[in-house]
């Protein structure tokens, strides 16, 4: 049950020139089931990525690491079921073989290949079956395949994710154009399994790699569902050139325009993984200031967003806000700077759009405080809880759902 | 659906010289409940605690610390109901109140009385109905009050928490009584909410400072149940030197083994609030060993031990171990140390006392691992997680339980 997520529209999705996507059923956990995509980049395009912090971090994320320093990208190739995480040695063969095979199809080298893979952790990828699923996908490259793909990378999502903008900057067009999974294991620590956004502009390589640094920690870093960091996660950004805008440095007339263009499509991606949360029937902005540093601030944002019980609190639309505070108190093990908080400087906020009622101040329960206010600031699908510090001039915002049974349901019946 | 816990039965509770307990209704939050404790100590004993670290840290603690400096400790009162937490300054004044009046009632100045509360946080504490309810409990003081103060001090327990052992140290019988709270907001850090033991022995202060930290180290600081550690958290140790065992150093005889009776007390208690954990259907030992040290084992057990996805599984009997391997990979958010964590030289077994299976190892699945061995490990109700991590030669051992529908049922419904 999404939060205000709705299904991509095959006819908004733009496509990127210098981009082909074709997706296919390859059988890998089940059969029936498009789980196989395969995506080839235009000669002359250029590709970064950001990758999971998890120290159990899977084969394909080893391989892309690799692939990515060598340069000259051409294809990405991505398969559901098996996540080919925990997988060892064999593992790596594995995506080196899934490389291979997608360099002879169309006629690259390996190391322009790479490759990824989310679903069961610790199962091995059985990698025959996805080569036998590779020239079907080859046969269905088209520009148009965004839809299409962005369906084929689902696991326990109920909604396919998709973003696509078409700007003008600096007098030029651009297109950008996006696809993300993910729905549960989720807190990315520098990307998410998985996201892909690729635009025509001409963007030089060291500035692209400062730029999927930069957007992915104001959009996919900015999220979290469970808390769990996976093992897989991925966030690549792709300059296929193909189009008139060029950035070659920073100086660029609407390099900004740009960044916040691409940083805009990413952000909705991210945000589409919040509201289809595994089991989330709120979507829940922690707006966080007054903060000495923006890590202390989303230390406290990601302190309240992995409470079960403020989670659960939220579930039940229940304004059991001493929660939030609790958490808030906890923070200083997410940054040993937050030691010395003090609470009696900290105000929350809770509210929408609409309204916001002040709830506690001077360490305690802001004496204007009703609860029937709470009790309705808790009714929305959407709701922000605002936190000022008071201890400083920077800020952060982190995403999150609430948690309900489903959470259970679903986490409890996966793999069944 | 407390796991392997008994209730405690009112005559296995030795009665500790110099304690007397006495219960009874005021009131705080509902009608018809004892929700409020006094306990009596003799002139001369000793007294020691350790508290929350959370920054909201509740008024009852703040004054605990304060009167266990002054020393002389004479009297506890305990309320459920309202924490007294998140109330600032007039929740300060509420406890002071509390302890004035104990005062009054037992003729001691107000800082040799500690007081300690537990509920709901952010709502005010009132502080009438507590008084007028003391002496009711003054009337009901005696030595054979620990079962039904057991049970006055429960919240979403559901079932009362007691421990009671009479040993022989050095010739001299020694009596060593406890009692605990707590299902949910569980994951102590110095201690957790509520936790008392008293001994007869005769114990030097420098010595009980010491020993209630190492025993909260060996018992209440390994139990989590959701990752949230609470604003009251307080675990209090008491000799009340009644008896004729006598510790004035560390070099006393007996003194290890009375360290280890009274930790052997404290882990009971510990225990029993993880297999009374919120929604519990499984108690889950994680050991974790071969950690370059302590603290390093530790994190690597709370990491599985908190993630939703590890305790959804175990609720669902599901052998998805791979969700193990990636709560270990993000371990280092609990304790930088970790970053260098090489995950080739871990391995992990599941088990229980009978069995035990080699799950993972190389960075992978163990060669011999049969999925149907897995599932097997998984059925019982006590599950043991064994993870060695090649690197040194420290361990540690965190006790959690598993995540449940029930457990967003307690915690979306408690309030209401």
């Amino acid at each position: 049950m999404p939060v205000n997520l709705n299904p991509p529209l095959a006819d908004k999705l733009h496509a990127v020139d210098g981009v082909r996507l074709g997706v296919g059923e390859a059988g890998i956990r089940k059969a029936n089931r498009r789980d196989l995509t395969l995506i080839e980049l235009a000669p002359g395009s250029r590709v970064a990525g950001v990758f999971t912090q998890n120290r159990f971090c899977a084969a394909p994320v080893q391989i892309c690491k690799q692939h990515l320093a060598a340069g000259n990208i051409r294809a990405l190739v991505i398969n559901t079921g098996i996540a080919n995480a925990g997988t060892g040695e064999p593992g790596l063969q594995a995506s080196r073989q899934t490389c291979q095979a997608v360099a002879r199809l169309l006629d690259l080298r390996a190391d322009q290949v790479l490759p990824f893979s989310t679903g069961v952790i610790l199962e091995p990828l059985p990698v025959e079956r996805l080569v036998a699923g590779l020239p079907a996908c080859q046969g269905a490259l088209k520009a148009e395949g965004w839809f299409e793909a962005a369906h084929a990378i689902m696991t326990t999502d109920t909604v396919a994710k998709a973003a696509s903008a078409r700007v003008t900057i600096a007098g030029q067009p651009v297109t950008i154009t996006g696809i993300a999974k993910g729905a549960g294991m989720i807190k990315p620590n520098m990307a998410t399994m998985l996201g892909f956004v690729a635009t025509d502009a001409d963007i030089a390589q060291p500035m692209l790699d400062r730029l999927v640094k930069e957007v992915a920690d104001e959009s996919f870093n900015c999220v979290t569902v469970d808390g769990d960091t996976s093992t897989n996660d991925s966030f690549v950004l792709i300059a296929t050139g193909s189009g008139h805008a060029r950035f070659a440095t920073v100086d660029a007339p609407g390099w900004n325009e740009l960044k916040a263009a691409v940083t805009d499509v990413a952000r909705t991606l991210a945000q589409a993984i919040a509201r289809d949360g595994e089991g989330a029937t709120k979507f829940i902005e922690i707006a966080v200031s007054g903060a000495r540093s923006r890590e202390e601030a989303k230390a406290v944002g990601y302190a309240i967003a992995h409470s079960p019980l403020v989670k659960t609190a939220f579930f039940a639309s229940d304004p059991n806000l001493g929660r939030i505070l609790c958490a808030i108190g906890n923070a200083w093990g997410n940054d040993p700077a937050l030691r010395d908080l003090d609470v009696a400087k900290i105000k929350v906020w809770l509210g929408s759009d609409k309204t916001e009622v002040l709830v506690s101040e001077n360490g305690g329960r802001a004496a204007s405080y009703q609860e029937a206010d709470g009790a309705a600031a808790m009714q929305p699908a959407e709701i922000t809880i605002r936190v000022d510090l008071g201890r400083g001039s920077a800020s952060g915002k982190v995403w999150t759902c609430d948690f309900s049974y489903d959470y259970v349901k679903i986490n409890a019946d996966y793999r069944s």
